[in-house]
């Protein structure tokens, strides 16, 4: 690690694994954190799992820190196969914040809980002085109930289809795009909680190997865990990964990828050939999974490849700087 | 409330209770949260609980921010009555802080995570960037198993005994003299985890009917808050509070009142006076209990009077303003 912690430590690239596996987990290690999946996995199936906000701005077409705040730990949750229960809520003020602003967000707070399911039964305020902090920082813990143990990239098969639910980085370009005055408004965050669509998706019957939501890093950096974690690798169709259109452009235009760009409300599941039918329709069945494609495959190789439409090929790998600071 | 945020909706005191009731309960009440205990009691006997800890600075004698972290939410969750297991562990990293001082805090976090006996299963990273942070902030939440139901101020009747584990303030002094070079060193914080205080006191067999770890706001405000919650009254011994004449004569350098100090490794409990000689003493054979004592009563009326030793007496109310901001 560097002398000094650099924003590329948080990017959910490279430099935030080297920190997590230098630091965290030789001083923390044990069964449940190693496993480093969206949450934690606790004796009497219960689901564990934690997340601050840091984003700026801290409201920006189609949601605001509030929202992100309990969709992002809702959907850790669903990710680890649980129904989402209990969040807590924790608020680190700067002062000098509009109360009006924290009304609001307390507001979409409570409008996501209640979509989601979930109850925010406990919480924290702090206040720092002007020039600490960046208006707003909220964290959420969330407790929820397993219904669907087993779910992990160790359960990978070659020939699996990698399924994504919905358009690329729209997230991130949404919040990108909201610190200027550029094409602001055209692409909304798709910040969602995942509950329903993940209840639907293994309701079906459908043989899930894992599930995540590819939040900072985007979906490539997500796979590249995938591969790490079962030494296999995947190869992808770049043609049949959806992006909108004005994502396309809006991250053209901004130098970004939109497959390493954050998503808030998509999911990425690896699942078995004989299901993959099956997995597609009950996704698409859901309002949050009408989108969803068959984006690549698992292979034997522990890479992530993907092919062009032009018939090219690369190499993805994790996220390896600070592409998007500050976008959850 | 105000217009805008100020520090003093984060010194724990009325301007905190005012936020919490005017924007937090409105927009999330259910009866877990209206509770307002340390933690929350969830159905299926869990314990649930929050903390973020923006202490400056980041260590400071007897402690730093990472054994704060790991020992405040340890204690909140002994003060449900909840034996606590599992931890999360959030970490907000300003752009620049040294990774020496975050392995520092982390091993720091890690040892006070053992002598608690929890396990951190869960976290998260973010960084921000240069002066959008206070070189580091940490969440901790944590889930317990209830093994003492039925701990509330509703539980207070008048005459029980009102019992401090040692000395008062120790904390936010230490917090407040490692900002200069005043006298440092010569104060230590106590910041220490309760668990098994909480465990010897409870097993004794005593009534206890409500705990607390005054932390923001110190005994006083935690006294306060009893009072508000069970519409009963306290009359304290002052000559009997436990003061460290180290804390005594700090706090009459800073013009603070130990009794609105923070502490971090001290218990108020509210006994019935059958038993509060077993409670002292279940309490006193205990390291973190040598010096606990019984400081007061409780009484009809609603008020928190203090009677000093030269026979005078005065209201106690909740912390005001933000007199000790960022020491936890």
């Amino acid at each position: 690690m560097d002398d000094i912690i650099t924003l590329d430590y948080g990017s959910g690239g490279r430099k935030t694994s080297s920190l997590i596996e230098e630091l965290i987990l030789p001083a923390f290690g044990n069964s449940a954190l190693d496993a480093l999946g969206d949450g934690a996995l606790l004796p009497g199936g219960l689901a564990f799992s934690t997340d601050s906000f840091v984003v700026t701005p801290l409201e920006f077409p189609g949601g605001d820190i509030g929202k992100l705040a309990v969709c992002g730990t809702v959907n850790d949750l669903a990710m680890c196969g649980a129904e989402p229960k209990y969040l807590s809520l924790a608020l680190i003020i700067e002062e000098g914040l509009p109360t009006g602003t924290l009304r609001r967000v307390i507001a979409s707070a409570s409008a996501a809980a209640r979509e989601a399911g979930v109850q925010i039964v406990t919480g924290d305020t702090k206040v720092v002085e002007r020039g600490r902090g960046d208006g707003l920082y909220i964290n959420t813990a969330g407790v929820g109930i397993v219904k669907y143990p087993g779910l992990s990239p160790k359960a990978m098969r070659p020939g699996d289809a990698v399924i994504l639910s919905g358009a690329a980085g729209d997230h991130g370009a949404a919040v990108m795009l909201a610190r200027g005055d550029l094409m602001q408004g055209e692409i909304k965050s798709d910040c969602a909680p995942l509950g329903e669509l993940v209840r639907a998706l293994l309701d079906s019957g459908a043989a899930v190997r894992v599930l995540r939501d590819p939040t900072r890093g985007g979906v490539a950096t997500t796979l590249c865990e995938f591969a790490g974690d079962s030494g296999l690798g995947m190869e992808l169709d770049g043609g049949a990964i959806p992006v909108r259109r004005e994502t396309a452009a809006a991250c053209a235009l901004l130098g970004l990828d939109p497959l390493y760009a954050a998503n808030e409300g998509k999911l990425l599941a690896v699942d078995s050939p004989e299901t993959e039918q099956a997995a597609l329709a009950a996704l698409r069945a859901q309002p949050l999974g009408r989108d969803a494609a068959v984006i690549g495959r698992v292979t034997e190789g522990g890479r992530v490849i993907l092919r062009t439409p032009n018939g090219g090929s690369r190499v993805l790998r994790k996220l390896s700087g600070a592409q998007l600071p500050r976008i959850c």
